[in-house]
């Protein structure tokens, strides 16, 4: 636990240090859970973007794109239930005048619970050394079976008055627990209120005369809205997907670990439109398609867990969360949902238009169910550098730090030294650079020792580094070297861009 | 001019009908100025900031990328005087209750009179035939030489006014031209006011918690408050350049021409960081880059006008603007400005950090002069596709309507058809796409006559069609044809991925 605390604390000073991820307005101190990528950051975040539009648009001749604004007309969030339904439970503190999401409080009550229970459970190990049996400790010892079966009822409960709406019944778990205000130290609590996170904004000139927008809490309806334009003016035919990549806002009000929860995230959602009845298997279909994706790019089998949920949300009658093993533990990062024909009826209800597809084979109209898969960029981009930041004991009994991202998706494909500043050597490196720079983003340095560089670029994630030297002038080659193996070849200049491009090659990677 | 008005009608019918753009949430009826790219519309996009990326961040050493988030910190707008100056003088009419922008009003009256000036022109033009000498029939007839005094004096009346920020001259203005509300007739007016063009948001839970954001309203700020950090991080020299493709936020009242000017957009642009004293040779420099970036693309010289600024922004010292021959004239398509120190030292003040670049050579630090160049990806989109929609007579006496946008850009590189639905074509045609995809964004058609179908790739853009027929099977050859020149060719199939690869390769476009 302590270790993987450490591991988030190395992640996010490292994602600062090589220009991955900035605070947003960091100069103005800030501004909370909203973040802002760097010249690295910027390379990743799009190499991941369009390594997922090939694979879903490109390789699939039924599924194309879309992009559609974050302004949406307002009625878009009334059908589809996000200005009724999408809110978090609230509570203020009287004294601190702090605001916190009431069910956040009872889930931070449980975690100390967990906390204690895990002393118990440490201080055991200590005592026993290798005679001690976890399981049959925590199964029988008094204070941690307590502490466990306390959270579970606490938590128990509160999902329960959520569920019913019981806010009176989650302000009295409050009370009852004795939870106090982390600022003020005060028990003196305002009523939970459910308030809704979509922000809003007004369109046009004054108060009385502007309409109520709202930034889109998800990307999901503009596909939807635009279901019927992409169906006729691109012939398309049942199946078909249309995929979205676009920025989406929740203003949270608890708002942590870093880019996982962010109030302005990227969103990249494929809605896939079936024909009534065959959902389940298209849901067993993209589960297995959006697996084989995440197991291209090599992040670690063990990393990845399969959580199908029981409880369905009102919309769905299917769903898996693919959870990734972020520094905090295992969380959502992609998730797919048989989302049944909710979504496009809503709209022809709230609409009046029809939202149909009419199949020649069963020469009929229905409203298409629909199969979602949904995954956070930032999340994907957190997976990828996270899992990508090791360090490393080396055979010497050195140690380096370095950024394993996969070379497809790296910012920097290769860099490139003059062993020295003189002798003609930078301007072959520079030559080099030119030739490399059509087909690929690659550097130039000349700064420092050639290890030193070699350090740097492990650690900004960079697959090649390649070196010119005094023989260069010579016999046309060059020094390359790979971060993962640290191998060095030597290699003609000609050869340099089909090397890189083999080893950058979407088809080796994603075939 | 009426055949403008037509030629811009069938751009934006052709760009919906072929999937290009929809108004965004056309279902309930659309939301106003602000549009969706539907399946080919998104892939150009896509292109169109590929080509920019690559041509700024790749091939530039020196320039590196950043993605910072639309959310920012408030006191950035303090800052850059977006909060006290970014505004619109705005009038009511009291009895339609409907809001224009007073200058708006006023040039609308001043386009009456030049209309006025035109028609007499016409009528003169019709009656002398071959002798009409325009040049002096404008400045001699009487009424002409009225109404286009007029326009001046009036043009330059409300222009001193609003510089001096004298709204009741505004107003005066108005009522002196009795200009009516082209709703109601009345000329009822309210005063003018300043309406500042940000849309606002509030970040937090409750009204009185709650900070006032802005969605940004230009993406320029977003590098600048990212300076230092990229500076630190990149271990950049000056000059380097920080470039960045994101959306931007206007709030406007009066807000036409389609996509050119629209209330949500996305902007491409660079700043060019500088030693004070160099920013006028930059300035040329990227004046000069930017020419060869839109020649690169050949939508035609005739199409490009330049315009530098005789008036400069408080914030340059230089200025120029690069006007494209939209379908409604000779408009702003990207501009680039000599910003010299403002906006750093504006965001030094405001934060108290230093945003300096320590200069080895000079041995002193400063406050580097910027050079912006900025680019409007919705205005870039519209160009290509404007210039590219093309009727054409063919030699055959038939016509066609083709979308020549050049093939870098296009959505889908190839069509491949097999000739029948038969006789195992479709599977070759079919093999043929598996064996393209991996490469480009291809699609398959196999409805109706080949010919038609070379008509509705030649409408959506696609630069090559592949028709698979029955001597394939022997020869493993098909035919390929190519939009623009309509020649068709027999290949071999294992060479149409290195045909392709030429046509689009970004080499052979930029370099």
């Amino acid at each position: 636990m302590a270790n993987n605390q450490d591991k988030f604390k190395q992640v996010i000073a490292h994602a600062k240090e090589y220009g991955y991820i900035f605070s947003s307005s960091e100069i103005y101190d800030g501004l909370s859970a909203v973040y802002d990528y760097g010249q690295n950051g910027a390379e990743l975040k799009k190499n991941i973007k369009e390594y997922w539009w090939r694979s879903m648009v490109q390789l699939h001749e039924e599924i194309v794109g879309l992009d559609a604004a974050i302004l949406m007309h307002p009625k878009t969030w009334k059908a589809s239930g996000h200005v009724d339904a999408f809110n978090d439970p609230l509570i203020d503190n009287k004294d601190s005048k702090k605001r916190y999401r009431a069910d956040v409080l009872i889930e931070d009550y449980c975690e100390k619970l967990e906390q204690k229970a895990q002393k118990e459970i440490t201080k055991a190990k200590k005592r026993f050394g290798d005679d001690f049996d976890e399981t049959q400790f925590v199964a029988t010892h008094p204070r941690v079976v307590k502490y466990r079966a306390q959270q579970k009822e606490i938590l128990q409960r509160m999902a329960k008055s959520l569920e019913a709406e019981n806010l009176v019944d989650v302000k009295n778990l409050i009370e009852e627990l004795e939870i106090a205000c982390p600022e003020s130290g005060s028990r003196n609590w305002t009523e939970v209120k459910q308030f809704n996170l979509m922000f809003g904004t007004k369109l046009g000139a004054s108060a009385d005369s502007a309409s109520d927008l709202y930034l889109r809490p998800e990307t999901a309806q503009g596909i939807f809205v635009n279901f019927a334009n992409v169906l006729k003016t691109g012939r398309m035919k049942i199946p078909f997907g249309i995929a979205q990549i676009g920025k989406a806002f929740r203003n949270e009000i608890v708002a942590r670990q870093f880019i996982f929860r962010q109030r302005e995230f990227e969103q990249m959602e494929m809605q896939y439109f079936v024909r009534p009845g065959d959902e389940l298997k298209w849901f067993e279909y993209w589960k297995e398609q959006r697996q084989k994706w995440h197991r291209s790019l090599g992040l670690g089998e063990e990393n990845y867990r399969f959580h199908d949920h029981e409880k369905l949300a009102h919309y769905a009658n299917a769903a898996t969360d693919i959870e990734f093993n972020f520094p905090f533990g295992f969380k959502e990062l992609e998730g797919i949902h048989s989302r049944t024909d909710f979504d496009l009826k809503a709209h022809e209800k709230m609409s009046g238009k029809k939202l149909q597809f009419f199949d020649p084979e069963l020469n009929k109209n229905y409203v298409p169910f629909v199969i979602e898969t949904s995954i956070g960029l930032d999340r994907m981009f957190l997976a990828v550098f996270a899992t990508a930041l090791q360090d490393e004991e080396l055979a010497d009994g050195s140690s380096r730090t370095v950024l394993k991202i996969p070379s497809i998706l790296a910012p920097v494909k290769a860099a490139v030294f003059p062993l020295l500043k003189r002798d003609g050597l930078p301007e072959i490196a520079h030559e080099i650079v030119d030739q490399l720079k059509w087909d690929f983003n690659v550097a130039y340095d000349e700064k420092d020792a050639v290890g030193r560089r070699y350090r740097r670029q492990d650690a900004a994630g960079t697959p090649f580094c390649i070196t010119v030297d005094h023989e260069t002038k010579e016999d046309g080659c060059v020094t390359i070297r790979h971060r993962d193996s640290m191998e060095q070849k030597r290699v003609k200049i000609e050869e340099l861009n089909s090397i890189i491009a083999k080893e950058v090659s979407f088809k080796n990677w994603m075939g």
